[in-house]
């Protein structure tokens, strides 16, 4: 298996996630962006759900590992450059920590302008992330 | 306007570009990733047209700006940790300079071996970038 993307000095490739179509309310939405390492990617590949690593723990992290909220691959892509990779996933629950279905909730305006968020929530964070 | 999102070390904040719905055989697919620094994000919202910061050549960049192929944002979002950026576009001619209609044209399947490129070609990179 040819892995030969390019990595930043960290390591690092940003990994896209879009919800694909299925029906959901969330089909075709690009649903979060975080960071993949070889090790991520091969762990990804291995099980069929999205693994990434985390910057701010600096450790592997298997999406939905405590909420439950795993992302199941189905198809994914590398960009003309290889330095980019896009996955769509099949999202169980919601993908944001804060209980959106999406990351990118908060629109703007073409003049910059923040637009009222209209995303209503999937899950109570305080109740997923509870100890 | 406040454009106070987490722009990394050198500057830069990575931007995901998804065509919008609109009929066209490309409407929700995402063609590109690319960085913007703070200037190539002023210079998006005011003039309606993405811009972004080239790494390689140091410098801003308009999409389009030799190939004619622009981006007009209809909308925008930021993502829950305020460090990446969606941008819902309408692209003229295709976003990838190869002449595919997006970036991510190589699929891998979920064990990660490459797939057939059923893209078909937008342009003729040869005939579009000539000096």
């Amino acid at each position: 298996m040819n892995l030969d993307f390019k990595f930043n000095s960290d390591g690092l490739i940003p990994a896209i996630i879009q919800q694909t179509q299925n029906g959901k309310p969330t089909a075709g939405r690009v649903i979060m962006m975080a960071w993949m390492n070889r090790l991520a990617l091969e762990k990804t590949i291995e099980t069929g759900f999205m693994h990434y690593w985390s910057r701010s723990r600096q450790k592997l992290w298997l999406k939905g590992e405590s909420s439950g909220h795993t992302q199941r691959v189905l198809r994914w892509y590398a960009d003309c450059d290889v330095d980019a990779l896009l996955f769509e996933v099949d999202q169980e629950g919601a993908a944001c920590h804060t209980g959106h279905a999406s990351c990118f909730y908060q629109s703007f305006g073409r003049d910059g302008s923040p637009e009222p968020i209209t995303d209503s929530l999937i899950f109570d964070p305080e109740q997923v992330y509870k100890k």
